[in-house]
């Protein structure tokens, strides 16, 4: 059976992954807010380390009503815009399609259940650096693995087919029996990283440029691994010291909520900072100098009109 | 018997303090940096909420061995300026001579002392607004008492003679007996206001205007709080709320650091943070937010060039 998908939003994620899986000749359909009548016209423009390509034919549209029913809807929104969800999703479900949300943080799929009972949701963890750089033009700059887990499907099986449409499509996918801690996992860099960039207005780079930047990332860090640790999650104690050398190895990089920082868009706090710190309090852990993160990005956020 | 006065710097300390005291008919020796050559021609500025007032004659000199020995040296430098303390101070030491620390934070009497053996100091507090706008001209813009305390006299008989002095030249001075207690108690703001605006580039009125930002002020405080008791220093647990509800009524203020920070200066992170955060560690309390917000101001100092 090919898989039909719906790709919610086309920007740096959305255009990436779904584009590649249009590349490769998967059925997709796309929805778009700023970008639709550009892609419509002249298609989408990947420029990536893999290898550029373009689609100049494109499934697109402007209104989630407009669009067929999908096996798969590829949720590629930034979390701010969650609450949106219910309303571009259920026009495209049809009987046993699964929803995977590839997004950054914890407590989404359950937020997403609570408005939506009954449905079928999946995580998805992109590890890339990809930016939109222009109406319908991506630029996907390094890395690009993604992965995948259940929330609560019934069984696993189009979850896997979606690993191998990816596959297929030369994005490596991997999946993964853990949702949780492949979602804490991932936020240990996130955490550190993200905010950071934002609160001290810099670059990864910088932040891996001097000691007590360093000290500051692999603080924050360790607390997340204790954090994840509290839950449940069994990550080990050099895990931030694995993520502190990966970082060195990386280019120069301005993340996700860097970017949006710079463009005055709204900050995804609740779920990469709000969640995890209520979630490992819950269970008797206080990610301390976490938290205090978490508060100055909300000043800044405010700060900057949102 | 009148007191021979040495100011070691005439900012919006020393300026004020020193030039209050000299206009009140005191003998006063100002030792000056950049503003020497304009303070020995024109004089010196004060402009006051409590009453503007010149001094055409100052007793200014730019070098610390042409001045005569003083009976008190007013210390009124930034703490990051102390390793100059020695060379600055020896030459107009007498027998008797007293050292009055009139800055910020912790640890500063013992450096100095461990720097000049058998050197008898005292600390100062100056609880006011104000700052240097020109060359030889001090804005004092609000509150003004000093308090005074003895690190390690034999008597304080000298230091009460000072606060007389300064009572008597319009200057609130209360004496205290726990030089340790008044520093801590001071610490409360200065650690909160002068970090928090200069990580979030903001202003007091503006941290008090957002719950988030309140909070984290309040969260500080409150750090701050606990860190002066395993210390062994008598403050109340609802200091922070006072200390909340005073901020609330003061005027939009860009504290010390903040203008440091502006204007490129090295920030005063080791007497303020550091030192704070290390005594409270060594007697067991952690002031964990207090610690991420020193490393950030160690990071920002850097990338501003210090």
């Amino acid at each position: 059976m090919n898989l039909k998908y719906a790709v919610i939003g086309a920007g740096a994620l959305g255009g990436y992954y779904g584009g590649r899986l249009a590349n490769a000749g998967c059925d997709v359909h796309f929805l778009l807010h700023s970008d639709f009548e550009y892609v419509k016209q002249n298609g989408l423009t990947v420029d990536s380390v893999n290898g550029n390509f373009e689609l100049s034919q494109v499934n697109a549209y402007c209104n989630a009503s407009d669009m067929p029913p999908c096996d798969v809807v590829l949720v590629c929104l930034k979390t701010t815009s969650n609450h949106l969800l219910p309303q571009l999703i259920r026009p495209v479900l049809k009987e046993n399609s699964i929803v995977i949300l590839i997004q950054n943080g914890l407590g989404i799929e359950d937020d997403l259940l609570s408005d939506m009972p009954g449905l079928k949701i999946a995580g998805g963890l992109a590890f890339i650096c990809s930016s939109k750089v222009g109406p319908g033009h991506i630029r996907h700059l390094d890395y690009g693995r993604l992965i995948l887990a259940s929330h609560n499907l019934d069984d696993d099986n189009i979850l896997k087919q979606v690993c191998s449409d990816f596959e297929n499509a030369a994005v490596p996918c991997q999946f993964s029996d853990d949702l949780k801690a492949s979602r804490w996992q991932k936020l240990v860099w996130n955490i550190a990283y993200n905010g950071l960039t934002v609160v001290l207005n810099t670059t990864t780079d910088a932040v891996m440029n001097y000691p007590v930047s360093r000290q500051i990332a692999h603080d924050l860090m360790r607390e997340v691994v204790c954090g994840a640790q509290a839950c449940g999650v069994d990550l080990k104690n050099d895990f931030a010291d694995k993520m502190l050398a990966m970082t060195d190895k990386m280019k120069p990089y301005a993340p996700s909520m860097k970017l949006d920082f710079d463009f005055k868009r709204p900050l995804e706090i609740d779920a990469i900072y709000s969640q995890p710190v209520k979630q490992a309090a819950a269970k008797g852990y206080r990610m301390c100098k976490v938290e205090l993160l978490e508060q100055q990005l909300r000043f800044i956020d405010r700060m900057n009109g949102n």
